[in-house]
This record gives C-alpha cells, sequence and structure tokens, in this order.
C-alpha cells in the first residue's frame, strides 16, 4: 500500500491528505469545507475525548450543553470578540422552507423570516456568559468550572481535513472566577492539562508559552499555547487556554458580591482543544507507509495475521492463537485476529501499517511447529520472532515502549529543528532551508512582528514558559530583549 | 423544598417545568425553543450515553460524524421525508457579517448570500446517504453499521425543555444492508436495545410495536417504537427504530453488487433516541418533593450528610466516614461527604431530594455513641437506623433494590393504567377520567384513526409486539379486526 501513498519528500501535503483518506479516517463532504469523520477517524478521537474528559474531571470540571445558535446582537458585545470571530460565520436567517411554486423542490418561505438573525457558534464565550448571569450572584457561586463537547462552524476560506474545516468538533471549558489571580491560576492548569495529554498520550512533544498580544484570543488578555513541530518543519497550534480578564462580564453584566460584600465583575477564563489535534497526531508520526498511532490512542493495538495454506492449518492457528487473544483482552488491550480469506496477509500487512496498527502478529504453519511468532512492530518497521509463550506478557511491555520511542523520536526530530539565531538575514534563511522552531529575540514590539510575518510569513507562536530567560537583542531591530521567543511558519 | 415546587396534582404540567429548573437540570436559553443543559442534568444524559454507547458497541456498530448542515436540495430528494422534516428548519442563507455601516452593531453582508441555502440537520438520512453511495459498491462493504452523537434541530412552534426543544442532542444510527431481512432484523434488534435500556437502566417499563401508517418516521416503510406511560397518564414515544426499505437508496443511487453478481439497491435502517429520554425519566418517577433518579443513572448514589454541632464533632464523624467513602468509591459507587458548613442538614436534606440521590445516609453525635447510622431511601422516602458496621455491603445492595423498586412501582402504576376497552363511548369516557393506555380493536383504516384523533386526541401508539392476537371488532366502526392496537393521550 505504501506505493499508494504519494511520499512525503516528495509533497508532504498531497501525502498528507492522501492518507487522511486512504486510511479512512475523514472524507471531504458535500457541504463546502465540511469534513465527514469516518469511524476509523471517529474512534480515534473517542480516546481522545474520552482521556481528556477523564482529565477535565480529574481537575474539578463538570460538562454542560449551551445552544448552537447564538443572536447576532450578542456578538457585538466585546468589541475585540467581534473583529475576531462574527465575521466569517454561517447565518442562520429563515426558519421554513416551501415547496417552489413552480413545483421544483423546495424554497425558503419569505414569510419565516427572523427577527434576529441567528449564528452558528463559531465559539461560545458569549452565550455561555450571558447564561452565566442568572446563575452567579455571590462568590459562594464561584469558581464555575464548566465545559462543552460541541461541534462550532467558522466560514474558512481555505479548508483542510482535520486542520481547518468550516465545522468541526472541540471541547470549550468555560470558568468563572472571583479573582485574577484564581483565573490567571485556571488557565495556566488547563494549558499543562493539554500538555500533558498532547506528550503522554499523543506522544507529541509540545513547547508551551504565551501569545503575544496580537496572536491572541479575540477577547483574551492572556492566551498560553501549546505548539508542536510537523515533520515539514511547520508549526501546528494544538491548544490554547485564554484568560479573559473581565472582558466578557463586562459585556454580559455578570457581577457578583464579594466576601467583603463588595459588587465586583466576574473573572473568566476559556480553553479548547479540538479535532485539529487529529491532524496534528497524523502528521507528526506517520511516515510514507502510512498511520503511525501512539498505542495509547490506537483503536487497535494488536492485530494477529495466520499465514495458511489449508482451512485445516488456519484452524490450528485459531486454536493456538485464542488464548493470545483473550488473554490481551482481558489485559485491556485491543487485539483482532484476522482471518479473512478473502485477502491475502501481503495485502493484510499494508492495510494495517497504512492504518498504524502499533504490533502485528503474524504465525504460520512453520511457527506452530517451532512455537513462535513473527512481530512486527508499525513505528520501527522491524520484525522479531518470538517463543510464542511468553508473547502475552511481551505485548503489553512492547506497547509502553512503543508509546516511548514514537514520543523519542518525535522529540529528537523537534529539538533538532529548534535554532538559536541571532541575525535577521541567518533566520530568513535557515527558515527558507531547515525550517522548524527558531529561537530568537525580538524588541517585543507588534510593528517588528507583523513586518517579520509580512517579509517571512514566520510568527511568534509563543512566549515560552520554560526556556530561560535571556537578555538580547533584537535579530531585527537591535532593541533590547529580555528572553527569546519562538517563530515559525506554522499551519 | 418539597414546599417550593408545585405539586403534580395541582398542576402536573407547571410541577414539570419548576423541577426541571430547580433540580439543576436545564433552563431557557437566549434563544427561542433551545435550552441549556446544565451540568447536574448533563451528567445524567452523559450516563445514559454512555451506556448506550456501549450497548450499541456491543451489538457491532461504530460512531461516525457527518456534516451539521445540509445543501437544500437534498431534503427534496426523498418524497415522504421532504413533507415530514424539511419544512420547519434552521436555513442558512449568508456566510458573513459586516459592520453596520451606521456604526451599530453587525449586519448580514449580502454580498456572501450562499447559491445553495443549507439546513441545519433536522435528521441526517439525507446527507449520510449521499455519502453511502461512495462507501458501497458490492456486498462485500455491507453492513455498514454506523451511529452518529450529534445534536440536531427541528423548528418547533410549543417547545417544553427535554420533551420537545428546537435544538436537541441524540443519537441517530444507520445501517445499511444487502436484504430487506437483515435490514428488518436490524431495526428489530435496536428497538430491543432501546427496550432493554429504558427497563434496566432507567427503570421504565416500556410497551414496544409498530407505528401505523400515518405514525412512521417520513420515508420509513416501518417504524417500530418503545411507548412510556408517564405520571399524568399520557404516553411518551421514547425511542424509534425505522426500516427504509430501499427508499434513500433510491433517492442517492445507492446500489451495490450482491453475491449473484447484479445490481440492487441497499436496505436501510435509522434509529434514534434523545435528550427527550431525559424528559421521560423524570416524568416516569420523580415526586412532589423533586427527582427520584434509578441508581444506575444517578451522578451522585449516596449522600452523607453529617450532623453536629462542634467543629470537634464534626471532626470525629468525618474520621468515622472516611473508610465508608473510600470502600464504597472503590466499589464504583459515587458518595459525596457534604460537610459543607454554611447549610444546615435540614436544607441539605430537601436539597439532595430535590436532586433525586438514591440513599442519604445522617450521622451525628448520638450515631457516634451508638455506632449507627441513618438511612433514607428517596424512592420510599423511608428512613432506618443501622449499625455502622455492615453499612459498605448493605449500601450496593439497597442500590440494586432501589433499581428494582423504582421499575416495579413505574410498571404497577403502567399496568393499572392499561385498560381494555370494546366501545367508543367508553374509549372517550375513560380516555377523559382514568386516562393511561388503551388496547382496542382498530379496523386497520387510516380514516378511523384519524376520526380517533380528532375527536378525542388519542393516538394509535402502536401495534404490540408482545401482548398477542385476538379477534375483535373495531370499537369505532365495527368493522373486523385481528388485534388490539395501543390508544393513548401523548406527549
Amino acid at each position: 500500500m505504501g506505493k499508494f501513498l504519494t511520499s512525503r519528500s516528495e509533497d508532504y501535503s498531497q501525502w498528507y491528505n492522501e492518507l487522511v483518506v486512504k486510511a479512512g479516517l475523514a472524507e471531504p463532504s458535500a457541504v463546502r469545507g465540511c469534513m465527514v469523520i469516518k469511524p476509523y477517524g471517529y474512534a480515534i478521537w473517542e480516546k481522545m475525548q474520552r482521556q481528556l474528559d477523564t482529565m477535565f474531571k480529574e481537575t474539578g470540571h463538570v460538562n454542560a450543553y449551551f445552544p448552537l445558535l447564538i443572536p447576532k446582537s450578542f456578538f457585538s458585545k466585546e468589541a475585540d470578540h467581534v473583529e475576531g470571530f462574527a465575521k466569517e460565520c454561517a447565518v442562520v436567517t429563515h426558519y421554513r422552507l416551501k415547496n417552489d411554486p413552480s413545483g421544483k423542490g423546495l424554497v425558503v418561505d419569505p414569510d419565516a423570516k427572523l427577527e434576529e438573525e441567528l449564528i452558528i457558534r463559531p465559539t461560545s464565550e458569549t452565550i455561555i456568559w450571558n447564561t452565566y448571569r442568572n446563575w452567579i450572584q455571590s462568590y459562594r457561586d464561584l469558581p464555575i468550572l464548566c465545559n462543552q463537547w460541541a461541534n462550532v462552524m467558522r466560514w474558512e476560506m481555505r479548508t483542510r481535513m482535520f486542520l481547518r474545516t468550516a465545522e468541526f468538533l472541540w471541547q470549550e471549558g468555560h470558568t468563572a472566577h472571583a479573582t485574577a489571580t484564581e483565573a490567571l491560576s485556571e488557565a495556566d492548569k488547563m494549558i499543562n492539562v493539554y500538555s500533558e495529554f498532547a506528550e503522554k498520550w499523543m506522544s507529541l512533544p509540545v513547547i508551551m508559552g504565551s501569545k503575544t498580544e496580537s496572536e491572541r484570543f479575540a477577547g483574551a488578555l492572556e492566551t498560553y499555547t501549546i505548539e508542536a513541530l510537523m515533520q515539514d518543519g511547520k508549526a501546528l497550534q494544538s491548544g490554547t487556554s485564554h484568560f479573559l480578564g473581565q472582558n466578557f462580564a463586562k459585556a454580559f453584566d455578570v457581577t457578583f458580591t464579594t466576601k467583603e460584600g463588595a459588587l465586583d465583575y466576574v473573572w473568566a477564563t476559556s480553553w479548547g482543544v479540538s479535532t485539529r489535534l487529529m491532524g496534528a497526531l497524523i502528521m507528526a508520526h506517520s511516515d510514507d507507509n502510512g498511520l503511525v498511532l501512539p498505542p495509547k490512542l490506537a483503536p487497535l493495538q494488536v492485530v494477529i495475521v495466520p499465514i495458511y495454506k489449508s482451512a485445516e492449518a488456519l484452524s490450528r492457528i485459531a486454536e493456538k492463537v485464542e488464548n493470545i487473544v483473550n488473554t490481551l483482552k482481558s489485559k485491556g488491550i485491543s487485539v483482532k485476529f484476522d482471518d479473512n480469506d478473502t485477502q491475502k496477509p501481503g495485502w493484510k500487512f499494508a492495510e494495517y501499517e497504512l492504518k498504524g496498527v502499533p504490533v502485528r502478529l503474524a504465525i504460520g504453519e512453520r511457527d506452530l511447529e517451532n512455537g513462535t511468532v513473527e512481530i512486527a512492530r508499525r513505528d520501527t518497521l522491524t520484525k522479531e520472532t518470538r517463543n510464542i509463550e511468553g508473547v502475552i506478557d511481551y505485548i503489553p511491555q512492547l506497547l509502553e515502549e512503543i508509546q516511548t520511542n514514537i514520543y523519542t523520536k518525535a522529540s529528537d526530530f523537534r529539538n533538532e529543528m529548534i535554532t538559536k539565531v541571532d541575525t535577521y538575514a541567518e533566520f530568513k534563511d535557515l527558515l527558507e532551508t531547515k525550517k522548524g522552531f527558531f529561537l530568537c529575540h525580538w524588541d517585543g514590539t507588534p510593528e517588528t512582528e507583523a513586518l517579520v510575518k509580512a517579509e517571512t510569513k514566520a510568527t511568534i507562536r509563543c512566549i515560552p514558559f520554560n526556556m530561560g530567560k535571556e537578555e538580547g537583542k533584537c535579530m531585527v531591530t537591535g532593541k533590547p530583549s529580555k528572553q527569546r521567543v519562538l517563530f515559525a511558519k506554522a499551519y
């Protein structure tokens, strides 16, 4: 199947598009910019959801659900938010169709025009803060720690499956607090949850940091981000957490009585990750043969392919394998014994490689005689023959090793692709040749940031949290800088 | 708190509306007909989802996700479907807003009009069958057994929280089969899954049967339903499963090559349950003090309320209780020790009654001395004092007993409210006085069905599967009938 996929070196973008479709993850739909998430892709997303949801609950959050449609006027209430979100969006203007008088299908009924247009949520701060107004009177009602799993819609002009689609699935946390400190600490807590999820579950190393003012979420005073590096050397923003100050509380008049009896506006955060994580997962690890999935997110972790010439041999293999399947299942490992006889083993090998199944066992008649089994790893594409007796204990261990190895590989690559650069000329050169992340001094002005973006298409991905302070001079203007920031071209 | 809730006998409808809001399940939103599902309500829905999803997977189904928006023209393709669904729906006509030239907020940008309007899905048969066309070539591609968890929208004129809202959450299964027999058996399998879920998890007895032609889903050849009885004697349709024949395959040109090499249209089913189940759950079991929740769906199963005068007593109670909490948690039971000191025990008792927590333990200083604990059951509102030592083994047993008792109570009530009636006069009389379900002979014509509906507002809820054949004469026309059918007024 490898040969049916454009190689990464040939055309990375084409490779990605083909892989998404051929591995059965998603496909374009009849509606411009909207994708169908196919069962195999959705199974990975479900595993992500399940784990994230667990982590949200462990950090004290509860789920709720707010309406899909938002009155148009809500978007005008928070000045920055309207600029960021209310422009390219799906607008509901009517609530009825009728038969075309000419008899040809359906037309919009002009008598069913809404008094106020409704917007399909691009994000839910406005409707949620309009709701919170009734939930909050006193400091005793705080904090509110809600999350919602939902679909949202942004009318993107250029779309790519998972990375940027008009409709996408996500979670959005919206919390309300009595103090700025508490809200800031919540925003910080959640970007750390995202980072932990990316690293431990997706095997994806990320750099945490703050966004510059111009890259912040519309309406936020502070945006924290996790930035990952894809194999083509471009950055992918993979999750964000926002400190919204009192902006939304002021816009929607959400006040509370403090412990001291004063009246104050409520402090807010919001944070989200989306099906974009699927794009990150695919692009970070996969190869020219197909998907490479970290075992913790693989819908199928182990596949067993029998190699046989007769029905009798197949039944002997099936008998030998039954105990392995059951024991692994009892350990919570997903296993499939693929005895489908309409496909040859070679076809199956390629298919499971394409789908990124972490471990493949092959067992033939000679293995039966020798008491062996062939074990193939998807991440390294290596094979080994082992005694079948120890295999039940070996597999869980191997899955862990694969999880770690995928992380290490991505991490090594990412680290090699972080370059410290001190001159703008070198920056421009390496940005085109080496690509990746660049740690550079910046004078802290939006003007310099805009200039670099206009001239090179690189943006400041974040001001990293954990990379130390270091005084220096802005690579563009030579003005003083207190810390290197992270530049890259990004998705 | 009981006194703060209108009683059921006074005004059942008002009681329901108040209970939904006061128990923190849901509330109306700023968008007409759309509700906010609050954390406590959503936690119950999540438990329902989790169990249903498990049951769907156990019966071989996988999840996927299809677009929210459907091109208008899709609805014209299946003639019956368009009549049933495409009329009252949210229509997206534009994809951009712009600043009002007068400076007052946002207006729809007339330049951003869509070439073809998009409809927010009221149900997804059309977009899904348009997608399946590309998934199915041969009998080897069948069956397709997909489910989707999604939000849908129907522009209802009269809405009630959970029971009938413009936007609601649901799951919709859409399956594709090579033969009519297989599709029929799938539709039958899924209505049985719904029935099992209602009875075992919701403690809700249901009557399974077929819908009459006039009550079928728009586009279905056969609709199976589960019908439950609410405490006011009205029926609530709680889940449906449809045999769609080849209608959608024909409308969207979905053909396959059979084993024999012929070309045929694919056979379809669809099936769904929604947040309406929340309405059923609330209305079937709750009382004038608040919610009564079956333990299997209760977000909080056991609450422990300390009764104390001093901080020292509280800490002795806390110490005594710690082991109970931990042991119950380790058994998978959700427990809360409510040591909040801003509320009195009496207030807490009323609050947890309102919220339907199945078991409440109260422990005071005298209990400490005596080694006892007071155990209160929400379903029966009874209390008993027991030795604290045995409590860890008693609670799981009690939760099971409560689950069964809630079912038995609902079942006894429902059975009492099934009346066999042979004359139309008696039917009309008892429909107003006794209410409930009526088993009557019907001549099988839509004319008689329509007449009864027009004159009494009662409809045929279903032709029951498991209530035996019995010849008789139609209560209205006296014409021959082969089986009694189930009439009721319904939500």
